[in-house]
């Protein structure tokens, strides 16, 4: 029983340690553990099942918005990652170089992809020629690695997994409206999917990706008050194309440079959902995106027919992602692992309940108990997890609204930055030194300029210049 | 008219040069590009769309034999990799170094994986304490990396995509039987799913994985009569248990190692479908694999009803992968590209058609053509797919058994080496030595000791002595 001790063990409570609440689920749920190389991760099996669920989904609607996936090398010739000048000032001083391959010293060192631009636009050069080949929407799925001095898992590390979307197209207008069209499948599928609500909009240019035009983020509030970056989408106009020389011949037979975007979400988003969802039990998993949905906890299951009518049960709940706990543990040990795991939906069915043709449902979001009878399980278990992802949603929704504050002036802001973790919606002039300023004397950052603009007063929170656009502030990971 | 016509123009054919008409079919079909690093390869959407399809039917198989997906870290200490001795041995010569993080050198260097052995042992040894832990099986989809000095598309490259299975047993007979039925899920899956008909076996200790007790395999015959070794599974006893100290305490509260296993399947198998089943026409896909089964080409598209009565055709389709060739180019070239492609199926759809309520079928593998009613069109479709698949495995099995010879000395051995190109059956006293003379003298290796053995005579082809063994012999990529 050594091992299911630790498994229920208590976790630190969020309210005390955020940070080690975090590592304590991440831990105890399963999800990942630390490599035997500082700085990356393993990734086990709970925590993958996560990955490939929003693998799977995301892939599907990438594929509804015409995305063909591909695969392009791990490595970049150094010559190649120096093409475009402001994309290796980003990346060179966070990649890992590789100088031998076996026994012998390479002619020129390759670096592992931090991001595959650069080995896109090389083959873009030589795969592009005319009008007829545009556009180019293609996507992979892969690993990337970034030589990060601070790591945590999920949410930061030197290798992680990702999809990379990069398109080329006839026009600046096409390339925009993809790059936005991107970001939205991000949006929509965080808040259908995962039940994560997020702020969409651009960043500064300060915070803008290495060599883009634009970059649009969604942004998502954490239960702790800090924004998390949750998915990015670039355009890029044609400033890699110049670099490249991408060029096409269109219908009137003249050479012109292609228009590219690039578009990506990373297994940092296991990180939002637990940080979103998570309470001081554990990990909650929305229905979608859970591994399992429903475990079935037969109780007195050494009682004949008690195991028999779990596994009835489970047949009944074809169709959902279910599994029955029939390990040699306590019921209560079980209660609470299913808890730590997050799963959605507990049957707990002993002989009593049997006798009365009933079971009990337990929510994992509210821990609410329900009595069902067993001939409409399936059904009301349907219906229970459509409540539950739509509750998870609501409540986020709530949470990150409770936590958006306005601020009017500096000391107002540093006051809301230092007092009330969350969001803070300010006025914004434009300029650099204000965005620094306001880092500096407030410790927030810019996290977007939304979509969804409000005019709050006139004037910069900083300033006082006339304010140019309402900006979303905050702490973020 | 320029890119339409490079797709078309004859390739050059496989009885004048196979290696050329690999090289053309790969490329003309737009399944793999060169990348700016050589030995790596860009696969393109229909090249990874073929790797999608393989994935995804591999991994229902593996997750209905209890296997769990996970992710390893992409880097390896150099004190790691070093552990188990023979293994290194076998891999240090390949692997690509990674020898600075940033600006900064690293202190100690990293490999890029070549195989995650080592990894999956560093992880299992935290992860394993009790009996309880086992077994696991655990397996990832990733890249690996070995530094080839002669490569080809998909069969050989520098990085390529695979799946490596990792388990660990209490016992040695609960390792053996995994290796066993992991092999077999290979060997069923290019027989129903690939049409790819294949030889299972035993390697010879010299030819088996670097550290491994025993290497199993698949062994497919190309058109070209060379044999591709196309999937394999590893018996690791408790060696690497050993060398990594991966003990759990049994139920007898001893403390005893795990017994291992591993079993990879790469892209390399992409280049078995297009070596088995190709001809002179490009690519000849099976239907269950295919990315696209059913190309819808209309004739005189411009005429009133026609493209129209095409769209209705493919909803009638739904279900299928079918796609309409809508494109501006001439039903010639479509019917080309198509079967450049190696589309199964082709629906030929014209006005009079339209009129008859007909439409003509038209078979890749055999260039069949079949005329149905449009009203049973979903079902004829359907039927003659399955026929496709059914018709090639056979096809494919029968050229293997016409080109699998035996060989009762050594005269007639190298005899069928220099002009009968293709598997030889011949009997082997289990020496070293003997494998050795066969390889220098006839130029073949052993394939595989198979699970079928068949006396055919009592002596060595080679040595004359008493012979153990019947095992397939053959020139292999």
């Amino acid at each position: 029983m050594a091992k299911d001790k630790k498994m229920v063990e208590a976790i630190t409570s969020m309210d005390e340690d955020f940070a080690q609440w975090y590592t304590d689920v991440v831990k105890k749920a399963e999800l990942c553990d630390y490599a035997s190389v500082k700085g990356c991760m393993v990734i086990k099996p709970d925590g993958y099942a996560l990955w490939e669920n929003i693998q799977h989904e995301l892939d599907k609607r990438f594929k509804a918005a015409g995305v063909r996936n591909v695969y392009m090398p791990l490595f970049i010739p150094e010559s190649l990652l120096e093409k475009e000048k402001d994309h290796v000032e980003g990346f060179a001083p966070e990649v890992a170089w590789v100088t031998h391959g076996g026994l012998e010293p390479l002619q020129e060192r390759l670096c592992v992809r931090p991001t595959s631009e650069t080995l896109f636009c090389d083959f873009y050069a030589r795969d592009i020629q005319s009008y007829r080949d545009l556009p180019k929407v293609y996507n992979q799925w892969c690993s990337v690695v970034r030589w990060e001095k601070t790591t945590r898992p999920f949410l930061r590390s030197r290798e992680f997994l990702w999809q990379e979307g990069h398109t080329a197209h006839a026009t600046a207008e096409e390339a925009e409206e993809r790059t936005i069209q991107m970001l939205n499948v991000y949006a929509d599928f965080c808040e259908e999917f995962l039940a994560i609500p997020v702020v969409r909009g651009q960043k500064t240019d300060k915070e803008k990706f290495a060599g883009a035009e634009s970059t649009y983020t969604i942004e998502a509030l954490m239960h702790d008050g800090k924004a998390l970056q949750s998915g990015t989408s670039h355009n890029f106009g044609d400033g890699f194309a110049k670099a490249f020389e991408i060029q096409y011949s269109d219908k009137d037979n003249q050479l012109k440079y292609v228009h590219q975007t690039s578009w990506g979400l990373s297994t940092r988003i296991i990180g939002a959902i637990i940080m979103v969802h998570g309470d001081n039990e554990g990990l909650v998993l929305p229905p979608r995106v859970a591994p399992t949905q429903v475990v079935i906890v037969p109780i007195r299951q050494q009682q004949e027919g008690v195991l028999e009518k779990a596994r009835e049960v489970e047949k009944q709940l074809f169709g959902f992602r279910v599994k029955v706990d029939d390990t040699d543990k306590s019921p209560g040990w079980k209660f609470s692992e299913s808890e730590m795991r997050g799963i959605p939906v507990r049957v707990e069915l002993g002989p009593k309940d049997i006798e009365a043709g009933q079971a009990i449902l337990v929510r994992r979001d509210t821990h609410e108990k329900l009595t069902v009878r067993l001939d409409e399980i399936a059904e009301k278990v349907g219906a229970l997890l459509e409540t539950i992802q739509s509750d998870m949603l609501a409540r986020a929704a709530s949470h990150r609204d409770a936590h958006t504050y306005t601020a009017a002036d500096m000391e107002e802001l540093k006051d809301l930055a230092d007092n009330k973790p969350g969001f803070i919606k300010a006025m914004w002039c434009g300029s650099q030194e204000c965005e620094e300023k306001l880092k500096e004397e407030a410790g927030v950052t810019s996290r977007c300029i939304p979509f969804k603009q409000e005019t709050l007063s006139g004037a910069c929170v900083c300033c006082k210049k006339p304010a140019a656009k309402m900006v979303y502030w905050g702490k973020a990971y």
